[in-house]
């Protein structure tokens, strides 16, 4: 193995990163160095890059930034025993401390000092990333290599849809980025039995469709709460999955909801939303829930199991694929909203 | 029988209520008529009292209130087969249309077309009252008249406390009117390992530790958030109920969860209340529920259950006991912040 | 409407039965008089018909069986509200009394007191039959005549399913009757990662590759514990629902069963059957579950959604297709073991 | 530190221990030495000291059993973070591989590959015991000593009790060992409505009556079905916890639960048990749940918090103390049937 490698590096407490050669990162007893062999761009990537007020709280440069990956085990520590060197594998990039009473009682999704690989510590845009064996997730040889590189956001997106009934039951989605999108596919996987898609951008309502949501609205120009009540006999979804975190799209969720459902909140705010208790929650018996990450390890089971079974089609949602070097010209398109999930391949060729 | 009985009646649209002789209500062939023994007051009824823009908009002159109480079989219908003459029965006063979606699949208390006697018929705040078969509940004779006559609002109690796990966890209850005061009961009975009553008013401070909350707060003296940290080990509680309505009790409620753990909302709000979705409830993972009155009938059989087994001493809520002609005087008491629950006979002596 | 209709009668206590000219039966207010547009034949008709142990205690001659049926709305007494004359319906035989404790919190499918229409009281192998309007369940136009008539089997084959988790996990499923068939396109539809199919009899198994189980196994020739294991990394399966009721089908699913996994039990078992609970329930730490009939009426919902949205193909499982007067033809035809859900239909052409 | 200690060691593969000098066991960079305060005897230390079937299967001599203590930190590996020297500490001794689908999905007590210290390896019948970090439970000062010392046990109660709704419900116990002594105090502290105790020896029934069951029965001489039906309205009861492993007690169980009610099982079985499938399970509609060991570590919390908050009387159950070196006489003793729980003081003073 080289003693440096390629990497994206967030070099200063400023906007922008930039293509360096670094050193292939050291690697503890318990660690699996892995070697990258496709990374996927999140939206957190993007606030770190245009570093806005989120990022310059949170992040300290230098940083190499990237948190959804698959790739090659390349070495390991002396006390690592699940993987040998060449296994295919992903990796849970939220390190959770094993010691609170949420990781003590299988919560350890909302940990209490979680630090996250790839903004509390170095990632995966570059040739290898350094992860503990306790997060390390080994693949199936069957599962394509571009999904094997977005499990990350899937799993946002099991989680959700996951976190309670959701067989036979109407489901709306509110904002159609990837973890919307896959929220679709999600959904109908598991037996929803009618899925509305709700997204103000046009690309975003395209690639909706293509995922095959069964109403696919722009609530820009169409009644979203008159036609979830004509295909829902007036009574309104089961379930909303709210992934927009704008408060036009909050206000639709609560409207849009029937007594007795569920609304779970994924989508992050930048600002207050302001509710009535009394009609939005109470009087509708409604039950609300705020979704982090993926459960350690139910969703990566369950998306590993969907996945091998064939039940998820993802390629709508990945828009392009790029080489590391173009990492920034990646940041612009993203910007654009007409890419959706795009694939990065800090190994050369894909 | 009597063809007539003394009532409070709301008989116009504008504040007040008066005495009135009215006519003892016929029933139908699946309808009950019960002799009041004790009924009780609740906030709803001071609101038709005051006549303020929910009873306005809600309520129909003339009616009689009252939808807490107690009484004897008197008579009832020729369908009627699980009642005879003289029980001691209680009811739940949310009539349930028994044909929606809600209704049939066991969430009756979120039924979209609800008539709530009392309310939106004549109620109990009269020598006799009718009562659909279906919503009638057989008291075992060994409860008391005095808790018999509460069972709506001990009911509603019963069902945030039981709404989710409650056994060994911390609890907190923001804002202790009667609901919040039995709920202090109710979840010592269950096994809450701390219970934590937060409320503004001294009165009901008081009260409150006659219930035997284990910590009383008055939040405009006291950081209850750095309490509660203390007396949590730096976690928050298990477990808010939330009935107050009020929005700091609400921000309250809000602050002191644990990551991970629920708030059941039962405190109807007058205006909005505004949120961080991100930091209040997606980091956290919490779970938030609205509450609407008791299950049906889940809620019943629980807390007949917890009273014939000696778990709840409620005694310390009532604080008033009145002949129905004073029904006037006990709005006044009520407005004073000074009484919690108030008894109303209706049938002469108590 | 004629006076007279065409029946099929278990007239004596015996073996068999005839077909009559009988009189329409009179339906009481809260009554829909039903023409029964499709039936279909169940298990349970052939024990009446043999006239065994079971149906010995149980069956009051002269009685009509049948409780698997569609047809339309031809009468209604004068209390009922939700029909009109000519609506598709189908219906829930079994008719709770609506007082016991498990009717009154949600659990009316083990109701104490239950009767059903086709066992107890009359039922749908006829022209005509009366159901209690609570019972009735309407059916969207949508939906094929052919599944409106077969929705009692797919209610325990949802019911089953949806009994516990399933999305996203293995199911294995001993005994391909109707209800086992159903149970495989049912769990597909919401979501089954892997189902393997378990049944001795060729014809069954036949069926159950043509409703796309993954993996369909004969226990008399294969090792079912191994191939298991095998295809779920020496795991076993998460879920087995068993509806076979024969001791050696049990046996497999305890043995197949992982480690906190969950076993339904549907299939009526005619003997004892040997457990060592240390070693099958406990150390395993499963949960087994008892199915009877279908949730009311959250079954009903969950069936008519997936079948609205197009997520079952049940047409392999219904082989025959008859008038009603070669009923007794039908009869012998199941007990070939060859024909699975065979449709009667009452009212001449189909 | 001493280089060596005493302990009760099992020396060979036949019946009896001795008291030995041996070495103080060394441990690992992860691991944990504790001075032993107190350890108690359970069941399955008699079945290694009569050398039964099972421990001839399951035990390598030599061995030091022992599985339920208290303590305080004497040493540590350098990798542990999270205790100090003098801590007081118990410890969960299932120590699961972290590494198995139920490790990784929060069903660590059914880990594939749990190991058992005093089991499959050193126990705490000895001055000091290793225990791995992750296993180590420390303990607020405010724990008696004594309870401390029985917190195996004692959550094997609270994993019991608090597998399903309990709240306000009637629980039958069948079996009266320690750990069905203890479920009489759990149920009772978190709300069961009534509780029944059923056994059949009269050491065991006093301790019951001392415990505070709502009814205590001896299955040899009283009509234990006629007497839950009396005093359950003809209902049966809403949950059995069996933990007696007895197939009479066993039949008691399925006897006595209500329609749709939940049979916990803990009690190890000897020999199979037959059931009546159809009649037991299946139209009943219940739940049946294997229990094995504690919930890691949500049960270590939720016991610690009933502790805490003074909701345990445990004081009944502990019926011995006696010194280390008196081991084979508490074994005599737990024979006679007189002893519940007997605590065993390795360092001298108690």
């Amino acid at each position: 193995m080289a003693n440096n490698m390629l990497a994206v590096v967030k070099a200063n407490a400023a906007p922008g990163t930039e293509i360096r050669e670094v050193k292939v990162p050291e690697f503890g007893r318990t660690d699996v160095l892995v070697r990258v062999r496709a990374a996927s761009i999140c939206g957190t990537d993007l606030h770190i890059y245009e570093w806005d007020r989120w990022a310059q709280k949170r992040v300290h440069p230098p940083l190499i930034p990237g948190h959804e990956f698959c790739g090659e085990v390349a070495a390991f520590g002396d006390e690592v025993s699940s993987v040998k060197e060449g296994d295919f594998v992903s990796a849970e990039m939220h390190v959770a401390c094993g010691k609170c009473l949420q990781c003590r009682t299988g919560e350890a999704h909302i940990c209490q000092n979680v630090k996250i690989i790839g903004v509390d510590a170095d990632g995966a845009f570059a040739e290898y990333v350094v992860i503990p064996e306790s997060n390390i997730w080994k693949l199936d040889p069957a599962i394509p290599l571009e999904y094997a590189s977005i499990l990350d956001p899937l799993g946002n997106a099991v989680h959700s849809v996951l976190a309670g009934e959701i067989a036979a039951r109407t489901v709306a989605i509110t904002g159609c980025g990837p973890i919307g999108l896959f929220s679709i596919a999600v959904a109908r996987a598991v037996g929803a039995a009618q899925v509305f898609a709700i997204e103000v951008n046009e690309h975003r309502r395209k690639l909706a469709a293509a995922m095959k949501a069964d109403v696919v609205l722009d609530p820009t120009q169409q009644d979203v709460r008159q036609v979830v009540a004509e295909r829902t006999g007036g009574l309104g979804v089961d379930v909303v999955l709210e992934m927009a975190g704008h408060p036009s799209a909050i206000r639709t969720a609560f409207d849009i909801v029937r007594r007795g459902g569920r609304i779970s909140l994924l989508g992050l705010t930048s600002k207050p939303v302001s509710l009535n208790f009394s009609e939005d929650i109470i009087f509708k018996g409604i039950t609300i829930q705020g979704i982090n990450g993926r459960r350690m390890y139910q969703t990566w089971y369950q998306m590993t199991a969907l996945l091998k079974a064939g039940k998820l089609d993802l390629h709508p949602v990945i828009t392009d694929r790029i080489a590391m070097k173009d990492f920034s010209k990646a940041m612009e398109r993203l910007k654009t909203g007409e890419a959706s999930k795009i694939l990065v391949y800090p190994n050369g060729a894909r």
